[in-house]
Parts: C-alpha cells; structure tokens; sequence
C-alpha cells in the first residue's frame, strides 16, 4: 500500500445557503480545493462524495453522477462514486478515496461532501436525520437523534456524575472557536448561562446542545506522498485510515455512555500511524450533540470513560489548552450538514497542520485525528494525518 | 494488485416480497452466499453494499450499519459501506468490494445489492426510480426515465430503422430466460402480439417494454484467486472490473443513441482482463427498458451502432444462441430492484460459469460480462469474469 497524502483542501461556507443548490456546493467545494492543490480538473482520476439524504432532502439520487458532470468530469468518464453512512458519509467517503490511492488504483482523487437541507421543513429535515438510527425500531416508536443522545447524557449523569454544566461548556468553547472560522454557520459566542437556559430539545439536551441543520460542502484532493512533494513543500500524510460498525439501535449496544465503533477504529487508525492518542496535537471529533464530544473523547482514550466532562470545563480542549479539540467550532457552530462533517474536518486538520488556521491556529501542530460518527455511533471513522 | 475470484453467489427471489423487510432481504441474501461460499460470518472482513433509495422507500439511511448489524457483524465492528448510483448502486459496491481485495486491504469481502420498493404506492416507487435522472433540469419538467428512454428508442428508429417488433423481441426472449430461473419475478412467457399490445407507458414503449417495480436482494462474497483455489475447484476470477460516468441528463450527451459510460468501462474492463467483446460466452446487460438491451450491445462492440436490434429478433442473444444475453430474464423478467440489479447480473453469469443455471444453462460457458447501467447512463460499471 503507498502513502496518501492530501495536496489541497476547502470548504464552502456552512449555513442556510439559500441561493446554492447541491449542484452549486459540491461544485464551489471542490473547484476550491482543486485550485488549493493547484491541479485541473484534467487531473482528477475519480470523485469519492459524501452524502446523506439528498433523495429525501432534493429529490435527486445519483449524487456521484451529479456532482462529476457539474464539475466537468463526465467527459472523460471519470468514475464517481457516492457513499453513505449517516452523518459519516463524508468520513466513509474519505476512507474509500485513501483506499483507492493506496492501492495503486488512482493517483489523484477528489473527495467530498455535500448536503443540502434547507430546502425542505426544518421538521422534514429533523425527520431525515433519524433515518440514520434504527427507523424500525427506534423512530418508528417516536425516537431522535436528539432524544437517544439524551439517553446517552443521562447515563452519563448517573454513572459518573457529568453535569448539565459540563455539557454547557462544550457549546461555550466550541462557539468561541467557530467565532475565528470565517466558514462557520454560527460565529457568535455564548455565555454559559444562555445554554443552560436554552429552550430543552430532549433533556438533559437543550437547543443549545445540538448542532443546527446546515447547507453546505466540502473537499479534499488526495495523491500520492511522492507526487505530494512535487507540489508542495511539506505534505499532510494520511497516516491511518479506519472505518468501523457498530448495532444500528442504540438498546442493542453494549454500553449507553461509549461508543465502541470509536474504539475499534480509533485503534486500528492509531495502530496505522504509529502513533498513540497522546502524539495528536488537536483533534475533530463528533459534537453533533455536546455529549458527543465527551463520549467520544473518552473512547478515544484522550481520558478515562467518565473524565470526559471534565475536559471542555477546564479548558483543556480548549485553543490554547493541551489538546484543543474542534478548532473550526465543530457541528455544533460550525454546522453540520451531514454528508459534508467527515471532510470537513479533515480540513480543519489539514489546514491547521499546513498553520493557516488564521484566529484559531494550534501552534507548532505537527499531527492531528477526525473522528466521524454517523446515527448514534453505528458507523464510525477516524483519520489520523501528519506532517511528513 | 492481487487477482479477485467469487467464491459464493445468491439472490432471494425477486418480486413482490410483502413478507419481508429490507433488513430480512439483505440478510437473506448474504447469508444464502456465505453458505454457498463455505464460509461463516466470522471470515466476512468487510462489506460492501448497494442501495438505491431506502431513505424514500422506507425512511432509512445508514444502509451498510443497517446489513452489517443484523448479519452479526456490528460486533467485530466489520466497516459497512453503501454505495448508490441509481440502478448502478449494485455494480458499484461490486467495484468497491473488488478494489478491497484487489489492494490487499481486506481477503474475505461480502458484497451485496438490496432494495425494497413496494411499501409505497407504485406511483411513490416510479417517481424514485426518476431520482437516477437531472431533477432539476429533467425531472421537475415531467421526465420519467421511461420517457427519457422512449426518446432513445425513437431516436434510433429514426437514425437506424430500428422496429417496435426488434424491441419486443427483447422482451419477449427474457421472458423465456426468465422462466426457467425459480428466482425470477416474472416466469410467464410472452407472445409478440401481447407486448406490441400492450398499453404505452411512453411511445414507442409500452408496458411491457418496461422492467417491473421490485423487491429483492443480492449477495456475492468475494476473495482473492489464492484463496478461492482452496475453496473450489474452479473458482471463478473477476478479470475486469471498470466504472464510468457520463453526463446526468440525456440532453447533455453526444448521442440519444449510445451510452459513453458504456463504451469507456467496457473498454477498461475488457483491456484488464485481456480479452475482447466476442470471447464473451454470455452476457447480462441493462434491459429496464427494451431499448436498453439494444443499445447495450452496441456499445458493449458485439454489433455495429444501429445494429442492435436485429439480435434479439434474429436469436443471436437467445439460449442456444451465438450469444446468450440476460440468461437470467434480465431487469425485465427476473426483475430490478436497483440496488440489487447489479449484483444479481454478476450472479447470473458466476452461476453460468460453475454450469448450474438449471433449465438455461449456456453450455461450455467459460467467460461473461457484466454491464450495470444507474439512470440513463450516466453511469455504468462492467465487470469480466472467467473461470480460472
């Protein structure tokens, strides 16, 4: 298997886009990362894309199809390939592009994620994102996302004492970073008190504890490590690569307050690059809901299972804490359309390993780790990268 | 790249399958192909699934989390991924799941194709199936993909002479073929007289021009040559495995007469295996609609453009003929649910080459293609196969 590094990287911005259609930001995306690589269109041999729900969201299926005619690929029949997994389908679709990379089968790949939501109901949306829980045995009988990752917070509460507090704080923190991401959906910062008081969702989750319903996109392009150095001075190498399952419903799973996808992929990733979670100087994990990011900071083994409350409220994952975690503001500010999160966060890392990160730069980071989940934890991927 | 052989192969029976869910579907499929393959669900590393739209039909994402779960593979949390590109979804994951062994990546990998359409209404299901179109610059104007084909099938008649005779012969042979496969949908034969006679859909294509709305899955497990040898006698090698794109909407193309996607994979798939159109002992190709038969083949090289249709109406591609095309009833008879299809055709053509299609059995096959078509084309997989 060779080496696969990433030569360039955007996102559009996130929010409620409403004069860009799917069309329009897989596009903007991917044209942006292209000219980031400095690479043409010519020199794209396949598209791996990210995406949720666009049959439910747009009507449209064939989102490979789409986004390769729309970006000029179609012409040379490059082969598009679009993969899904829930809220990680960007980190699914990642995964497929290092594989093929690796493996000799292409030298130049462009992967993305794309989702539109606001076309349809804010309602209409919510009820789309349940679809990656159990619909037969959890939605059907009135569950979401929002409501199992209350039961998660709950557990959490009871077995280890994790306060409404603590979760606060990962909203606190994650809008201060989203603050200095010119892409972020939401760039205002809050105070404590205004996600405590926040109008509840599913207790103990108030409004403030989920991330909101976003458009948006985003892309990287991936060579290889010794093309990578033809085009740029000091290349961001994918180090591990790993994809994970886990029960589709959440009663089926082993544990409520641990997200074992995390774990197992989290290991094989590590175990890839060599490296331990301690080596990782920031990481992007999933806050879809503030318990999120504790639980998956747990599992990924940053701490104990039940300190991981702790860490957004003593500042340790903070910028400027010991190991700053969701620099672009997460999906919790810097929104979460759910096909395009997984690359999104890679180019968080990326950018912040090639330190252009500008307001929300980690100094002298050197490596760093994209944990992506989709549903409540039945598919999970973890990407480690490094400067090489 | 390491060479790839199946080892085991199975579908459910298609059709109107109101006992079953998509979750019985596709675990009744791969468990069918893990039996035939000798193999336990402990040897599965990977799997790769096709699935067209389960978030219309119904109201689940998070497809391969889904599979993976209830085939018992959640708890290695063995990585679960789902390709879509319309009726292409199957061969998709099949290119995905090849690439998987190919790289050395994964040895022992389940790919699967599912789709369960007829928990919505029949008008529900065929406006989905026009998902694999441009919505925005086909489908919002009416657009159906059996009026999308009917526009090809007029344009050859008109460039080629091309009779409504020469398409119900299509039809009319994959009936037969069809009814001699226990698994197929449809197992009546057809008169010519019934399907000019039939009610249109969309001139020049009447109803029975047209592939039925289905429920149905697909299962193939996958290994590498060295592997396959201890496990058969004579395992059968995947040779060519090649996926193309093509513009999403018809009018974009440089012909209503041909499908490019069909010609740059077939030409990739032929070239890695060596071979050339005319040492195909036989063939499944996309016949959802009769015309798509027709102009397969063309591309597919077997006969000139505007040559196609004399091949159903002359037995070229009967049982018993030069060369038998959709041995299996085709999308026509066997029946097309789109995530399925795919796989389905690659089963056909593993059960040929083992010699035990009962009843259609194309004696001496030794070699077969493949050609898996989402929308109108815009994209296509083709993959050759041999006995090693």
């Amino acid at each position: 298997m060779r080496e696969v590094a990433i030569v360039g990287a955007a996102t559009t911005r996130f929010g409620e886009l409403w004069d860009k259609s799917l069309r329009d930001i897989g596009l903007e995306s991917g044209m942006r990362a292209l000219v980031d690589a400095n690479l043409e269109t010519e020199d794209v041999q396949a598209l791996f894309l990210g995406n949720m729900s666009a049959g439910r969201f747009i009507q449209q299926e064939h989102i490979g199809a789409l986004i390769a005619d729309h970006a000029g690929l179609a012409d040379r029949g490059v082969p598009a390939t679009r993969v899904e997994a829930g809220g990680a389908s960007g980190g699914l679709a990642l995964h497929q592009a290092f594989t093929a990379i690796a493996s000799g089968l292409h030298d130049v790949v462009m992967v993305g994620g794309a989702e539109k939501m606001t076309d349809v109901s804010d309602a209409d949306a919510e009820e789309t994102m349940s679809f990656a829980a159990d619909q037969e045995w959890e939605v059907f009988f009135g569950a979401s996302l929002a409501s199992l990752y209350a039961l998660m917070a709950r557990r959490h509460m009871h077995e280890f004492g994790t306060t409404p507090e603590q979760l606060a704080h990962v909203a606190v923190k994650n809008h201060a970073h989203g603050s200095a991401n010119p892409n972020a959906q939401f760039r205002n910062r809050l105070e404590l008190e205004q996600v405590l008081g926040a109008g509840r969702v599913a207790e103990p989750l108030g409004m403030l504890d989920c991330s909101p319903i976003s458009d948006g996109g985003a892309a990287l392009v991936l060579t290889t490590l010794e093309r990578a150095r033809e085009l740029a001075d000091a290349p961001v190498v994918i180090t591990g690569s790993a994809q994970a399952s886990d029960t589709l419903a959440l009663h089926d799973r082993w544990s409520f307050t641990s997200q074992r996808a995390t774990r197992t992929a989290a290991d094989r990733a590590l175990a890839q690059s060599g490296r331990s979670i301690e080596d990782m100087d920031l990481m992007e994990v999933n806050d879809g809901f503030t318990i999120g990011e504790i639980i998956a900071l747990e599992d990924l083994g940053l701490v104990e299972p039940g300190q991981g409350g702790r860490l957004a409220e003593e500042g340790v994952t903070a910028l400027g804490g010991e190991t700053p975690v969701n620099t672009s503001g997460g999906l919790k500010a810097r929104g979460n359309p759910p096909g395009a999160t997984g690359i999104a966060q890679v180019v968080e890392v990326y950018d912040q390993l090639l330190g252009r990160a500008e307001g929300r730069q980690v100094e002298g980071a050197r490596s760093g780790l994209a944990q992506n989940v989709g549903g409540t934890g039945a598919t999970v991927t973890v990407h480690v990268m490094e400067v090489a």
